[in-house]
């Protein structure tokens, strides 16, 4: 899917032959349909339940470091690129004009919890605007945080579309569409000038053309673009190494990196892989889950860009591979090894929280390779 | 793993080659490592995520009359054999001595709810037999039902272990073991006489030798033993159809088999697959599901037995693969339509509601075939 107009921004992957693959990087099971089994979970001494998927590291020049299954199968990225679709809201120069800062831009990249700092902060985000929740074309769901639910329901009170986890990602869209004097109602469909900028920008961060691609509405409406694995590896690989964009998409990719990295708890929330892992990395590592076992990461200290797919969509299955490929890379080497060892091999307890199992990358993903 | 020392109730699956094949029964997809593709799970109009894994469906003669994947490979059969495991307790005479019902032993083959009628029902069970819920030894957790988890937590109460969804086996356990004359104390061991009397049970029923099977132990702290995906099948088919079993197993297979099929409400609960497909089935068909995408079917009208394990361990496959399965068989054919087609394509939905995709059998799965 590599739009010949798009050489700019155009890389070879190569992904098929050439000297950028190390034929030790995991690809044993690569004759298994569906990609190679990459987590296992385990109970006992048996392996009870496998999760297959694709996955690449890549670098800024297309180069690829490692790789496994099928990476030029086009995914559904969902929330793994918010700091993909945050992009227009820094170029426009709606952040600025508004006076937003890092926990804003965090919010626009995340995928939130629902817990009181973020409710509250996107409704702040909102009244600076001058919109409200009614302008939320997401949906309301109940908080993923559980705490912030059950206090929810006892309080008999209903989510709104500010609990909703996507809240930020779309005050970020409004930002965007009041600056530019675009109508706002409707900004989640295709053809609304806020997705066809995102579009446009996913085109040319991935370098893969897009027009022609599939797509659908996501959980929370907005279109979810169909997008080579490749492609979206090589985006994080742009943001890790950010040298070969033209000057304002770099100054805006620094900017967002920065407040994806240190304020990981806005991007997530209490008890969640990015906002530990991003804390135990100490900004260093910039993680964002998607719906559907999908998980995007880059790594400016490594100038390298991941992304994976789990074949059945788990996210158990997500986290434990995207933590297994940071360990390999060497990303965690500095992390807090509690932390760390929780995500690499979340223990599976009994219902008096005595372990018989993990979930764990199997051999070829978590090997040396 | 058939046991040489049980051809009393031995058979031959024969599932390599032999004429109970049938070629077309969906093994087109069997190449590919862990199982075809069972289910997919749509958004627009792509398949955005896939769920492998095995089943088969069987006679009482050990007769396969359809499989997919690798039918021999052992999985912990969960909590998919419920109604195998308090078999002892109507064998031992002790269901009778405590003047037991249906709604006991269809509690003692479920994996409730935890809904208020559910923790009534099995607290007044433990108080017939003498004990109360310290004596069970499940552990707690909050109930599935979203409504009675929040309506407990907003009386700021925490779970017990009547809530467990296994509290309704756990109290068969008990008293079986009281009736007995058993210690209680440590009834959810390995080497205990409930556990032991059950792991003959499931030899005897499987026709799988199961002494040296790897077993480790199920959320609910009991054995869980792997089977042979074949021997779960097997089983159910003796279910289903119970003339070559002794007359004392045939009469308690049939009463359990009574109860199984016609409280549903009590096997599960609100909004879940086995209440509601039992229900629209009128009692002609009963389903047991098990935790990490195990799922058993005893079909008495058909004389066959159903057995399936998606390979990742996702309940909402299962719950597909299942529904498909039932209706190839044609088991579906008189029930409510409204609810078979909500468990054969569950939607994809929105945060507002709207329907972007399904979950749904694969084509080897759903087809002809």
């Amino acid at each position: 899917m590599t739009d010949p107009h798009n050489h700019d921004h155009g890389h070879d992957h190569g992904h098929e032959h050439g000297p950028d693959h190390s034929p030790a990087s995991g690809t044993a099971d690569l004759a298994a349909g569906g990609g190679p089994i990459l987590v296992e979970v385990t109970r006992g001494s048996v392996v009870e339940s496998r999760h297959r998927g694709s996955a690449l590291i890549v670098d800024r020049t297309g180069a690829v470091q490692g790789h496994w299954g099928d990476i030029a199968r086009p995914v559904y990225a969902r929330s793994a690129i918010k700091s993909l679709q945050a992009i227009p809201l820094i170029e426009s120069g709606a952040f600025d004009a508004f006076g937003l800062g890092d926990e804003e831009l965090a919010l626009a990249c995340s995928s939130h919890n629902g817990e009181p700092a973020h409710v509250e902060r996107v409704a702040a985000w909102l009244a600076k605007i001058g919109l409200s929740e009614s302008d939320l074309e997401c949906g309301a769901h109940l908080p993923f945080h559980e705490d912030s639910a059950h206090a929810l329901v006892c309080r008999h009170e209903h989510p709104s579309a500010l609990h909703n986890n996507c809240s930020g990602k779309h005050t970020g869209f409004l930002t965007t569409a009041v600056h530019l004097g675009e109508k706002t109602k409707g900004y989640i469909r295709y053809t609304h000038p806020v997705q066809q900028r995102i579009l446009g920008v996913l085109e040319q961060m991935t370098g893969c053309g897009l027009g022609a691609a599939p797509w659908a509405a996501d959980g929370c409406s907005i279109p979810t673009i169909a997008i080579p694995l490749e492609g979206l590896a090589f985006a994080m690989a742009q943001i890790a190494d950010p040298d070969d964009l033209p000057e304002k998409r770099r100054a805006a990719v620094l900017r967002i990196r920065k407040a994806w990295g240190t304020q990981p708890f806005m991007v997530a929330g209490t008890g969640r892989f990015d906002t530990e892992i991003m804390q135990a990395c100490q900004g260093r590592v910039m993680t964002k889950v998607g719906a559907e076992g999908v998980f995007c990461a880059a790594l400016p200290d490594y100038g390298l860009g991941v992304a994976l797919k789990i074949e059945d969509g788990a996210e158990r299955a997500a986290n434990v591979a995207m933590a297994a490929i940071l360990k390999r890379i060497g990303a965690l080497d500095g992390a807090d090894p509690e932390i760390a060892g929780r995500w690499l091999a979340p223990p599976i307890k009994t219902r008096f929280g005595v372990t018989v199992g993990a979930v764990r990358g199997a051999a070829g993903l978590a090997g040396e390779g």
